[in-house]
């Protein structure tokens, strides 16, 4: 398989999480965001959105979206499952993963920014953006799992809903938010970093990072 | 059941054609967006996130996030099926479904707006950034199913993708984009609304209408 990524993006972090746990290894093909090689054309060829990760598989199939993919992997690669069985707990942890993945990160992702840039927005304004985003889904994630003992968001075991929130609290803090005020989330997020599967997904542990 | 919801809100659409399909029915109690009842204590107790929709099920059981309710709801209610079963073709329309549901809609609503004009960007200015948001994810849209032969998204019967695609069209509307440029989605659209759940589901039918 090939996963096309970039070190910081945390929807490819997230993927690189579900290859490493399910102990699956992919070639990664760095391209590089704030280059926009995102934009070329090879690359729009396979994913139209210009976003990463896209992953190939090895019969050549394209999947893109983060999600998408990683419930491709957990249906055909079972273990260990990344979502419940049980439907009201699958519900759980795809709402919670959602929260992140579709009202948090895209509304701080490159595209976004450079379009506030495009509007005359200042820096300091432009990072105040990204924290805010990252305050509003953080804070609600917070609560989402305020009745869940852990120590993972549900339960004992890391779920779709931790490959998301440890990326996202990555971003979090690059934007300078005081993510202290998550305690249940930061909890979620060392146990899952004690574990070697999330450790070798860090940004500061792939290939092409500066 | 109880949907919580705004008869504009694309992300409520989605579940409302759901429900219809699946032959359901719930109780629709309405939250004005732009009035933000959303941010109302009793609101954000079942709903930390602020936004619609929320489904409470039967058992009392609280649902966010419209993809998950929809997945829940598919597995829960098998019949017609919302996701194909194969695992590729699943991936497809998820990544679909999440182009818009992630990309597009997220950075489009009515709370990314609202922090624009507190920014102090001129009403045009954001409608521009709406209208933008729709063209991208549209646009990729109509190339992701560009291949597939339809006439919905997905083949010949509506998935989770053509539940997503209706209602983002109906914000592009809104916004003034000119969707006459994606000949394939606006097939699909079409297909979907000679479809009763589909066209019952449309804002303009719901109780909350202005």
């Amino acid at each position: 398989m090939k996963l096309h990524g970039y070190f910081r993006s945390s929807a490819a972090y997230r993927v690189r999480i579900a290859l490493n746990l399910k102990g699956l290894s992919a070639e990664h093909v760095p391209h590089h965001l704030r280059k926009g090689e995102q934009c070329a054309p090879a690359y729009l060829a396979i994913n139209p959105q210009g976003l990463v990760p896209t992953l190939e598989n090895d019969a050549g199939a394209i999947l893109t979206q983060s999600l998408a993919i990683i419930e491709w992997l957990d249906e055909t690669h079972p273990e260990p499952p990344l979502v419940p069985k049980d439907p009201l707990r699958r519900a759980k942890v795809r709402a919670f993963a959602m929260a992140l993945a579709c009202d948090t990160h895209p509304v701080q992702n490159t595209k976004v920014l450079a379009r506030l840039r495009q509007l005359g927005l200042p820096e300091e304004k432009v990072t105040d953006w990204a924290a805010w985003a990252n305050r509003e889904g953080l804070a609600a994630c917070e609560t989402l799992i305020g009745g869940e003992a852990g120590p993972f968001c549900f339960g004992d075991k890391p779920t779709m809903a931790d490959l998301c929130l440890v990326p996202q609290l990555a971003n979090a803090r690059r934007f300078g938010v005081d993510v202290s005020i998550y305690p249940r989330l930061l909890k979620a997020e060392a146990a899952a970093k004690a574990i070697k599967a999330f450790s070798d997904a860090a940004p500061d542990k792939q290939p092409d990072a500066e």
